[in-house]
């Protein structure tokens, strides 16, 4: 890719999205950022990785947990010591995504990521769903999860990931008018869909 | 195409989702119903065409409608006599949009033909939507439309729409994970986003 272009991925729990993400950066030859965007904003600010999780439902619960962790009441980054952990989080998060934009093309992964770009002309916001049944189906044997009623773990995850997102933005995760393009990966496949989010960094006009 | 194949196309309203769906058609010469698909509908029941349109908002007002119109309350399909008049207008299309898509590949805009076709396996179900400035220029210049706030009438014609697809469908209009692919026209334009749904058709595994 010779244009600097940012990709932002929004998916499904199940649907496949993170590995449609892999492969296309690996394709493109351009960083990939999930678990390692925590990673790096869990660097920056000495908070404990997992709070930065989207899934795990933590919104508004920042003082318990602050309780949990034993984290200190002073923040790393001047003038925000006054803000609820979880939107401190978010802040951190901003900032590091922010960054990441700024600097080289590069295919990131949730968190708001789609919202928090909005200003800038070198994204596409891709939206990543399929087929309940494969879905089930991915959680179990890639993901080894073991539920007794898996539907209702995966709608759950879901609804944890539309409350973060519904939260710190001003849209709906999952409505296709937020996105450049939304997917699904039981029509397309896994390789399929990265391929065609390939053709669509061509056809941006 | 040599595989038969059935495009079902929702859109937003100024998104050019039919323009779309009539130059898929023509590239690929198989037939495109739009208005095309109400007068056929109009013509085997003898209702007033007027009244197919899903934009005008006539849901639950069979009874008036048929009052000021002078429709006769025999139903010219056996067994349906009861139903109200939205609601016969609506089996109608089902039955023409099913047979359709039994008869041969064509484009179907709009009607909830995605949810009528749904246990289909040679359907490829597309939402088009575009940015809001997009819309209204296309509103004001290709429709040649006046409103004063072409925004607002712009959103009352979408909320009509979706109150007829939410309406007559067990899912919500503009929901990603309804449709195969999700795409905005104000990213790709109208010729790209109709190439990019002949590269979906070929990569549907």
């Amino acid at each position: 890719m010779s244009e600097k272009r940012i990709v932002t991925i929004s998916r499904q729990f199940g649907s496949g999205g993170r590995e449609v993400g892999k492969k296309l950066a690996d394709h493109l030859h351009i960083p990939f950022y999930d678990k390692e965007l925590i990673e790096l904003a869990a660097k920056e600010s000495g908070i404990d990785p997992e709070l930065f999780e989207e899934d795990q439902g933590k919104i508004g619960k920042g003082f318990q947990l602050l309780n949990t962790i034993g984290f200190s009441l002073g923040s790393p980054i001047t003038g925000i010591s006054e803000m609820s952990l979880s939107d401190r989080m978010f802040l951190i998060q901003t900032e590091i995504i922010e960054q990441l934009a700024e600097k080289e093309s590069c295919v990131l992964v949730g968190r708001c990521a789609d919202y928090i770009l909005a200003d800038r002309d070198d994204v596409i916001n891709i939206f990543i769903h399929a087929d309940m049944t494969d879905r089930i189906q991915r959680a179990e044997t890639d993901y080894a999860i073991k539920e007794r009623n898996m539907e209702v773990y995966v709608n759950k995850i879901d609804k944890r990931r539309a409350n973060y997102y519904n939260y710190y933005t001003d849209r709906r995760w999952g409505a296709a008018n937020n996105y450049d393009a939304c997917l699904n990966t039981s029509t397309f496949g896994i390789d399929g869909t990265a391929n065609i989010i390939e053709v669509l960094l061509k056809s941006n006009h």
